[in-house]
């Protein structure tokens, strides 16, 4: 069996546990996780038997790219009758009796979930985003390595980059290099992202006190951006000597990403952030020691907290004050918000096949961000460190 | 009082017609419309009075960027407590009641909405989308601006790319010129797309067979992309000659974006592809001809056909086949894919501060893509264009 057939038949089996009938699957990332395209429409996965995938535009393209029956869906009227010809006994029972019926609620808005509300009157509806978001948290051997090869590019970016530093240098600017050492390796141009309203720009490049501004996007460190149109990630501001510069940058090469940060210095940083990233270091090899299937998600974020707080940098944690986020790492693969996420309340034990972005960082307001951030996946044994970077504050010297 | 306290007004004034008590905004872009921010939250508009900006985060960063009051919202759980004490005629109402509050169906996710339908019990919900959508279709003085800056950086690109060109070179790396120089020159590093699904990346630099190739994405070039992860604009293909290069992009600076495509060869056309641009560059002359106040968006759209199906070019016209879309032309502003369309069922008559790309585009299935596409704004009198790169079959020489 191939690996997206096998995937859907892990699907129906949760499905079938879970009392769901039929998946309308929709969404770009999980139309790719499940068939391996992103053409626009509907994958109908019944709880037994073949799914079929509907497609608006392009079927062209689905019928090369999908490993499932595609059909042409030219609109919504008639879909109910055509899932009934298709799946008799699921769409075609009398009326009064209900079909169980899941989508993507997560991701799926409003608007168009009423259009298949319409389309479907004897459907009851179900959340299944939890499903899918579980099923797609462990990765195949195939996913980890798409990852590596991201790891690999990002690695590449990453010394480009380091070598590229110099005083003045905008972070804007150094984020372009970033930019086009990827693209040139395969990058598809942008990160996809689950959250809503959630945008990725290739990461976080910040020095000083821009990269310790906060902002809406989900993670330790914002920056300042381009504007308020843009209040995330590097800006105009030029980078100065003796400040920490958070180079937190990711890429996407055939759908999977990889996301890493390294701490560099033209010259050198002041004792304190300097002792904040050795924190963060220790943090991360503690962590590495409890990565192996079984350790609770969230003990390994509760552990890491306690540390931070020892070292008397509670406050400077994963975030300042009011903007502190509330999480050590996130799943990682064809979205960068991925499960599991070590957290409080996530108490999924580790399994091999997980691969999670793990970044211990300190804000301080008005002089920075240090940290670091490796992608590791979950083995039988323990784990695989993905990212390939070398670690440890990165120095260029004041004198260049 | 300032542009977005006019919007807000205008917002309130549709409100009021339409018999609506509230207006819940939470997406990026309505956001930073209407308040000047994208940090997460919700927007409550009134029907009547001030507006209060419900922060999670960053709230810090809210309040420097925002115009209206902003409040904290740390938590779901007790948001209609605090509705009804902000607004205690609108959702302190006695059981049984409802307050007739908007959302923006369109983008936001099902989960969301109901976490909202539980937080606000007294709320009778209805989809407001297109009420902003219509405020936004009209552009003030200084979003138009924003565009013409937009449009400065896209001809340097262009212009930068078009120097590139030579035999051999990929698509993508030529993209990846585009990208470089735009990026230099204040490009955010994304170009937001609000249809669910959508995603653009620069536009799409595609040449000969791939510019051909029908993608998910909504427009008359799709292109090979980077495998079906990414199938849609550039694809690593080296450009050869004689075939047309369809350089379609885009940037996005201070949150305005801009459009334009250009068709460039290395050699020459063949006679009918030749022919066939020329075809699209006098529907845009006709189409300019009719830009003015008044006219019926829908009839530009019908014209153009009309033309491309009387130069036998209809099978072509905006894609081919199954594949072809059905408009002429887009609005375009915070995002590529605004009001008003050129498409049939658009009944809009143009409007002063109405901007749009108008693409008329030929795709012949094997050889390429040929078109232009310009960004107007709609003035008193007519139209300013608002793209500068110059026309015409732009031909780089065989021997290089």
């Amino acid at each position: 069996m191939g690996e997206r057939a096998e995937r859907r038949r892990r699907l129906q089996s949760k499905m079938k546990e879970t009392g769901i009938d039929a998946f309308l699957i929709t969404q770009n990332v999980d139309l790719y996780y499940f068939v391996g395209s992103v053409q626009t429409g509907y994958l109908v996965v019944p709880s037994a038997g073949e799914a079929t995938y509907f497609v608006r535009r392009s079927v062209v393209r689905a019928k090369e790219e999908a490993d499932v029956a595609v059909e042409e869906l030219s609109s919504m009227r008639g879909f109910g009758t055509r899932l009934a010809q298709s799946y008799p006994e699921l769409f075609g029972k009398p009326e009064g009796e209900k079909t169980i019926v899941a989508a993507e609620y997560d991701v799926l808005p409003v608007q168009q979930f009423q259009r298949l509300e319409g389309a479907l009157p004897g459907a009851r509806w179900v959340d299944g985003s939890m499903l899918i978001r579980e099923l797609r948290m462990i990765k195949s051997a195939g996913e980890i390595e798409a990852i590596r090869q991201s790891a690999r590019v990002i690695d590449i970016a990453y010394e480009t980059a380091f070598a590229a530093i110099k005083p003045g240098l905008s972070e804007v600017e150094l984020m372009a290099v970033v930019e086009s050492v990827i693209r040139h390796n395969g990058h598809m141009g942008l990160m996809r992202v689950r959250g809503y309203n959630q945008e990725i720009i290739t990461g976080m490049i910040g020095a000083g006190a821009a990269a310790a501004m906060p902002t809406y996007f989900d993670g330790p460190a914002g920056g300042q951006g381009l504007g308020a149109a843009s209040p995330q990630s590097s800006g105009r501001r030029p980078i100065g000597a003796d400040e920490p510069i958070l180079i937190d940058i990711g890429c996407c090469i055939d759908g999977y990403v990889i996301d890493q940060t390294r701490t560099a210095v033209i010259g050198e940083l002041a004792e304190d952030l300097a002792l904040a990233y050795e924190v963060s270091e220790t943090i991360l090899r503690e962590t590495e020691a409890r990565l192996k299937p079984g350790t609770v998600c969230e003990e390994l974020y509760e552990a890491a907290l306690e540390h931070a707080r020892a070292a008397g940098l509670g406050d400077h944690f994963m975030g300042f004050g009011a903007d502190q986020v509330k999480f050590l790492g996130h799943g990682i693969g064809l979205e960068i918000d991925e499960l599991p996420v070590l957290a409080k309340g996530f108490r999924y034990g580790l399994q091999p096949g997980m691969v999670i972005a793990i970044e211990p960082k300190f804000t301080f307001p008005g002089r920075g961000v240090v940290g670091i951030e490796n992608t590791y996946a979950i083995t039988e044994t323990g784990f695989e460190k993905l990212t390939l970077s070398r670690e440890g504050i990165a120095t260029v010297s004041r004198q260049m």
